[in-house]
């Protein structure tokens, strides 16, 4: 690599939860060098957010359409290589579509927009573009689910009968939007969070571990939704059976009133020959069940074997990696892609490891599908 | 107790694996002693297995038609007061209703009948008898079992919004009936298991667990059956959404194609305050989520609060009771209430904590429920 | 077998705790009738507790001395074949000298005896006598410690180089004795107890499992023995450095002051090829660590491999089996040797695998050893 | 924070695994630039190292007395503000001790030194050139390791009585030294590890994490050192018995031939009122044992009391944080504490809580007193 990748942000003032978790994610491995940002629609707080990052004043910019008019102008060896996308999810698709029609690269927090129209069409416009879109989807960067994607891929367990993907939290129990607490108030109210609450902020992750992993495709769904605390507008739990691709079948359950529970994202794959058991609780190991022979708990210190999960492992033996780390992942291979393409190379299949804008369409058309059979008194609603 | 209650078998001849667990079930707290049996359809076997357990040859009955007769004709103090049904689901219902007509209390093994309706005309007949009628499901026999349902009805973790139940196992993910495995021959065999496969042998387990802790009932489910496994006639997988009094939902799952998994029975309950967490795999553990502090962990060792629970312990301080503790928690029960009635007094409700023929009712219910939802293009079914 | 194995008790009346958890393990099988018994010093006290064990009532003794006399004078198809001797350590010694002395086999609870030298005694008498004499160390009961010890005979995990056992408990952290609860009194009374408290109660276990599990046994040790509990005339807490048969070396920990700890008894042996893990708190499992490939988990439902081991279990396929099955599998192994006598036999190697009056003397030794090192000033004390 | 802090590096060039673990560590937070370094004693390779990390290359120095010299001729606002030495342990005294000299404060990995008068010379210089020296024991670095000591600082569990620390791992189970394998090269030389082996390497890390969280000091102990694979020069195991202020005992265990391990440090530590049990397997957690209450998870997520340990949490809400981040914690706080003193203000405590030249002086002493101690015939060597 020859010089560091370039980084524009929006969103992630100060005060801001996900913001920091992106800079820490594109700081880890020094590929990446944040040079401007838009960090809030406020422009005092802006500068702010930028003074306190070390940036240069002259590219903290009032606004996202100033940063991309701005930046665009740059001398090519100056100008940000790519913009990082951390607002609500409102606010998710302007400054998208404005970033692959300057020209840039973007990395975009999940779901990807709004609405899938809007998926559909920054898919149509980054491929029209020739530019790379991740989507952070960050628990596929935990090296051991990329052990799991390989070894399925690989044959390892056989045809996939049966998976269960789940993510337990227990934050949104109570009535805590009523308190005014940021995090809730955006993700509960429908005109910023869309249409789907729970749904939309997780059950979206879960959708996407499941296919990533599994390497399978949901074709029909049936789902439950509740929303269990008196007076919120939006699903906060929910649970769904689902038929992917080669007639397996799925369970995906998602909630935000698991009293107690954290971020308890868990995905179990059964195939004809073994299963595999991953957790985020202890992200670090991989569960591996045989028809008859004893299980085994492979790490990443001992008992990987593909290359795309060495590749996402950053302390050998054992010491634990979190979900920074797995964060970071995305943000490195992404780094990785563009200088691959900066120095005019065919992009290496290692670095294209994240998920793309096609990940944030199906993660789109997951929420329209699920409120959908949610609202159904038919079984099943085809995807 | 004055005497040892008087038991006899029929099923569990030589070979049989339920047979030995409810003799020794029956044993551990020598309240009960094994009198008679009609142990094989096979007059030999039946003699054969007998004389193993020491039987006095006379009580060593060619059938179970012949034990009822003869018992009966015994004095009082010397004919069984019950009789334990250890055979496959089709020979439950004859032997029972035998049993209850010629005046003798019953056990049965689960699930309770053939037919939904034998069940109801085997609770009918009880009641007129005025008889006991224990059904093992024996999950609920763990003293942290009875920890979470006492938990939950002191209110502890409040109004229940979600419960996930789920019952994975591996033994079936080959056709192991094909071999002659005589365990998986029988339950795989329409004419043998009944209507449903997984879901009788081991759905209905997890069914009596999530309402015998939350105390909630079904109301509705909407079920998805598989049969993975090529060949076979009846479900060897399923999944199923519910929705139980009060608005609560639940997951329940269970599965005989889950590689690798033994018995991994698991109940997760969560209510507005609380989580509990429950698993086979570690019984004496209860994990409590709350709210807003520390998870804790309740052990049979410390902790436990309800005296329901201290009942069904047998060793304080933390040494581990298991799966045979808990099925004999149910014969402890059931004879402890049989003596209450010898000696004329009114059963203790300590006594009384064991599933009977209404549960028996409700698992066939279930049964009839789940497979017509499963053949069901209408999401919901109601219970 | 052609009649149950017949036993007599000394000690276990009404309120005792070992005493019947003894009763459950003999039962358990079916093998032993318990026929007799001097349940308690007070005759009364016996008496009662004889009648609640529906005894005939002439064979409840008044006391030990007694109970040998009678029974030795009954016809042989009627008297006690053992007498199984749950009272406090120093009623240990009398009452199983007598039964060697009358012709009885034993099962002593332990530390054997209250002396070293008492032990040899008896180890000298069994002898001459030619009789049975166990000891229940009851934690090389459990299926996986079986299979940890073949595992090891078998040179699965290679020349051993280092062991750590621990048996941490926290509930003798407070002065529990100068409330008379009677499992304390006792336990720290140096009278009743013995030289040591918590290293005879619990570091003999320890002791007895390392040198089961490994097959060495203990040649020099380092003790630091600690009484943390004002006012308490014994240990209550201890640390050794141990160095076993081959130079490898050892760590025992033995705790009653590690506040919250249950029994929590684990082993951990490191060879040069593998390493085996095994912890009460989850018996069923034992770990297995290698070289260059993942750890399994060894399960008593999967993974078995040891005759020993299929043996000692009861229920297949990963139901949970617990302390007193454990405990059961000294009872059990005890009778069908004794059966194997009874019948002519040579008892059969599976069935000789419990604990003896050798067990017994190195246990004694242990305490010993232990009190003397750590009055010395002196690294190593051999042992 | 007005501007980033400047580092430069000792050591570190390609290939060397704990370099990059400190780069990661300085970048995470982003208040620390690397702007220079003398990454290996090959010149060309320093280069090489300098220009993958993108530095200017008129400041990539061909070794450290080079770099030393130059950056104090470098205007105030340009030089670096602290060396990081990251080299083996026979090359941490010089670099040290001359960037102390140039007025440069140091972050130093451990053991601190190859001597502990080293170590006592380096202490005296900090002292006199009024600059901060942290070392590496990345331990304390974990939030809920600060929550231990936090917890006991306030009282939380009493008077402490019994403490076991252990840091198995299994990676030299072989000679891996034999194969040329960097890492086991240096480490088993006593001419570039120094007087101990496993005990300097992990030893000092269990030693310092026990008296970091304890709060107390050693006093005396007794050790034995072990080298189990044939041909090795220096210790692979070791197990010490401990006696701390307060009377407190403790057990260390740290072994490099414990097959299979990983990196499996923990701490338990019992007071009179309650215990704690930290492992890094699951680093997020702290379990808390009561005297006669449930014993509680705490987590990052939820449970954390004490402004250290929130300190040290990048992610609310129980994502696992890992190795990486605990490690980065030590680079944050020194970055912080150096901003107070660039900005003229006294540190805040919060920002001092690293380990220092002092905690760098007691491992040294450490290592003399284990080696003094397993030459010993006596039982205990005063500390």
């Amino acid at each position: 690599m020859k010089r560091k990748i370039r980084m524009g942000m929006v969103g992630g003032g100060q005060g801001a939860f996900i913001g920091e978790v992106h800079r820490i994610a594109a700081r880890m491995d020094g590929y990446i060098e944040l040079v401007c940002g838009a960090f809030s629609s406020n422009p005092r707080k802006s500068k702010a957010a930028g003074k306190a990052l070390f940036l240069d004043p002259k590219r903290v910019y009032k606004n996202y359409e100033e940063m991309m008019t701005k930046e665009s102008q740059l001398p090519a060896d100056e100008r940000m290589d790519f913009v990082s996308i951390v607002t609500p999810n409102h606010v998710h698709f302007q400054p998208a579509k404005l970033a692959l029609e300057h020209g840039f690269h973007v990395v975009c927090d999940k779901p990807v927009t709004f609405t899938l129209k809007q998926a559909e069409e920054l898919k149509k416009l980054t491929s029209k573009k020739r530019k790379l879109f991740a989507v952070t989807h960050n628990y596929t960067g935990y090296p051991m689910v990329k052990e799991a994607k390989a070894m399925i891929a690989a044959g390892a367990i056989g045809k996939i009968r049966r998976a269960v993907v789940e993510y337990p939290q227990g934050w949104l129990s109570t009535r805590l939007e009523a308190s005014g607490q940021k995090q809730a108030t955006w993700r509960t109210d429908p005109k910023k969070s869309g249409k789907a609450g729970c749904m939309g902020d997780i059950g979206t992750h879960a959708e996407n571990l499941l296919e990533y992993v599994t390497g399978l495709k949901i074709k029909k769904l049936c789902a439950d939704l509740n929303t269990f605390v008196k007076g919120r507008a939006l699903d906060d739990d929910g649970a769904i059976l689902l038929e992917l691709e080669q007639k397996a079948k799925a369970i995906l359950f998602a909630s935000q009133i698991a009293v107690g529970e954290e971020n308890n994202i868990r995905l179990r794959v059964y195939g004809e020959k073994g299963g595999l058991d991953w957790s985020q609780q202890e992200p670090n190991t991989l569960l591996v069940r045989w028809l008859d022979k004893p299980a085994e708990i492979r790490r990443t210190g001992v008992g990987v074997q593909h290359s795309t999960t060495q590749h996402a492992i950053r302390i050998p033996a054992g010491h634990p990696e979190g979900f920074l780390e797995a964060f970071a992942n995305i943000y490195k291979n992404f780094a990785l892609a563009l200088n691959d393409i900066n120095e005019k190379n065919k992009p290496n299949p290692l670095h294209l490891d994240f998920p793309t804008i096609k990940d944030g369409v199906r993660g789109m058309r997951f929420i329209d599908k699920v409120i959908e059979s949610g609202k159904s008194k038919v079984k099943w609603t085809r995807f």
